[in-house]
């Protein structure tokens, strides 16, 4: 039985990966390499597991859609493919947890230690959640319900699960894809095969691998994660008091804005005066495209335009915009020691915290992102 | 000819009013109006106006769709009314200067000084610019255009105008109405009577007041305060550099985030120890919702939640909101002097900013907002 799975039949992962967490796995790749190419290759794509992968066999794999729906349907995954119009968009996904560890200085987080690269670009291939929720009698402009989806792993005795409000879904410029390719190849074991939704905009904890059952319904999902997990509260509330304010507080669905710099690392060793590229990510959420990136050299006390890069091979469906934003400030001469600092800002305006503020579950941590260059006669003595 | 318009014919204003320039008028009521009642009374609500009111005679009043449309179509008032269902969305319009003056302690700011009421909410009647698209010929899931607006308001010669992407205007949840009622009267000369659009979410700017002409084009608009205002800088970019800037710089559509408290004012002055009702309200851009707000009575050092009060008769499309939220946050005894912050989140975890940062145009300012309390001797000084 699938609730029964072990981590006896894991698949193979790239040795480059930082593993945060074995069992469930949980890993990201070097943050230098993510900015070395706009789509993430898949052994390269950030991992973030709840439960042991399932083995899934193609021949008994059935994706069921039901709820309040006029007609529900069952598919096997050809008849997915055969059934509908193939779409294909490219979308980066983040963690809600990507940088939580920065957090750890101010109080430990429970939760998986990612560092700054839970986050990866790629290109999902599939068909339209809404031409299959079409398929099945839902209205296109159906308001008020949430879509339900549960996937063929098991966390904490339960199947994996969540849900997003069925005008996401049904927007035409949403892009909900039920993907069973990713960049051009089989969609892989630790990423969802044979099927996941994919969520662009949204915390990637919506974006349910292994899909098996998607359910049209009046509340939003009962999951444990998306109930008791990925909600954001205050410092001062604890797993004691955190109890009462589960239900009263929303659950997580579109990214907050996002950036950081992936060269150079914190602590990394620049002899005074050289020049330097300084490369980052940035992303916001919902379809809402960056503005503007800022680059300080002076610890945030002044602040420079950053070059956007690579944006043209990316998916927009319509005015909404689907991935990352790559970038890169050169500066002639950088002054070491120095600390550079990040922040971006979406086109509404909304921008990054400058200070760092903990809360529980870790999660949307969004403050300036600041790295130490140290002058080479600190190499030295090291 | 309505370019000559002078002043000598505006309407009669509330005499409560702050008046931040006189001609053309803008004005906002006393910031503790605000909260008194979810939705602004009509002669209460803020007026932004770039020029002197039209005097518009409905006899001869015609809007006219054109651009890339089917069937171009022009209209009277009452063809317009006869023609299409009436729609009602309560919708809370802010201008994206709102909270200017308080850059001015940093440097001057040139433009309308407004403090933190140039924010209102009512109720707009009228039909959907969807509806009226739709019957022009553009298609349901029209993209990549612009739908530009022109008012008979005449700014430096030329018609006040601005544009939304197509995608925000076809949106069936977009709310996007062109209001000939307000509050259920008649629309008012000084909000745009006898038609104006207005676009929940967006900067108020971009609701064009007066309006006669909607067009379709591939181009956002090239109107003036689309292209060479409304637009957010580094702080460092002055009146000389900033031409080099504009065409390069995003016009703001979405507003950003943003809370501010109308009581207690700052200066007020309240004896230590004494019961307090905080108030104050909250929005966010997009139609997302306001996910917390939070007050604090020791400077910003600690937090606590704000409840937020007369959701209930606001609209939603879906799972988008268009009206502020208001919030009451109960001290049973205020420590004075103290210094009261709020700051608000939505529903995607965007925040405000710690800091004041000065802009050029002094607009999207959405640092945490803070008011100064004084207790009684203090009052005995004065």
């Amino acid at each position: 039985m699938s609730s029964e799975v072990s981590y006896s039949k894991e698949p193979h992962r790239n040795s480059r990966f930082t593993i945060n967490s074995k069992e469930p796995f949980n890993a990201e790749p070097p943050v230098s390499e993510l900015t070395k190419s706009f789509v993430t290759p898949n052994d390269l794509f950030f991992v973030r597991n709840h439960a042991p992968v399932p083995d899934v066999c193609l021949d008994t794999f059935r994706l069921t859609i039901s709820g309040l729906v006029q007609q529900p349907l069952t598919f096997s995954l050809t008849q997915l493919q055969d059934g509908f119009r193939k779409v294909t968009v490219m979308a980066t996904l983040m963690c809600a947890g990507n940088r939580r560890t920065e957090l750890h200085n101010i109080q430990p987080v429970r939760g998986v230690g990612w560092g700054a690269a839970a986050i990866s670009n790629a290109v999902w291939g599939g068909v339209s959640l809404r031409d299959v929720l079409l398929a099945a009698g839902v209205g296109p402009y159906a308001r008020n319900m949430h879509v339900a989806f549960e996937g063929l792993d098991h966390a904490n005795g339960a199947p994996y699960g969540g849900s997003i409000p069925i005008e996401k879904a049904m927007d035409v410029n949403g892009a909900v894809v039920l993907a069973y390719e990713m960049n051009g190849e089989t969609l892989p074991r630790d990423h969802g095969y044979p099927l996941r939704v994919v969520i662009p905009g949204y915390i990637g904890a919506r974006s349910v691998k292994w899909l098996s059952s998607v359910i049209v319904q009046k509340e939003e999902s009962s999951n444990f994660f998306q109930r008791k997990d990925y909600k954001v509260f205050l410092p001062q509330v604890t797993w004691d008091t955190v109890k009462s304010l589960w239900d009263a507080t929303p659950a997580l669905l579109e990214l907050n804005v996002q950036a950081a710099i992936t060269y150079p690392e914190d602590g990394t060793v620049i002899e005074n005066g050289l020049p330097c590229s300084i490369q980052g990510y940035a992303i916001a959420g919902g379809g809402r495209r960056i503005s503007r990136v800022d680059v300080s050299i002076d610890g945030g006390k002044s602040w420079n335009v950053a070059p956007m890069v690579q944006e043209k091979g990316s998916t927009s469906t319509g005015n909404h915009h689907w991935s990352w934003t790559l970038w890169i400030y050169k500066v002639d001469q950088l002054p070491t020691p120095c600390e550079i600092v990040c922040r971006a800002w979406d086109t509404a305006f909304n921008g990054m915290q400058s200070e760092r503020e903990w809360n529980l579950r870790g999660v949307m941590h969004n403050s300036w992102f600041k790295v130490k260059v140290l002058p080479a006669e600190h190499a030295s003595k090291l």
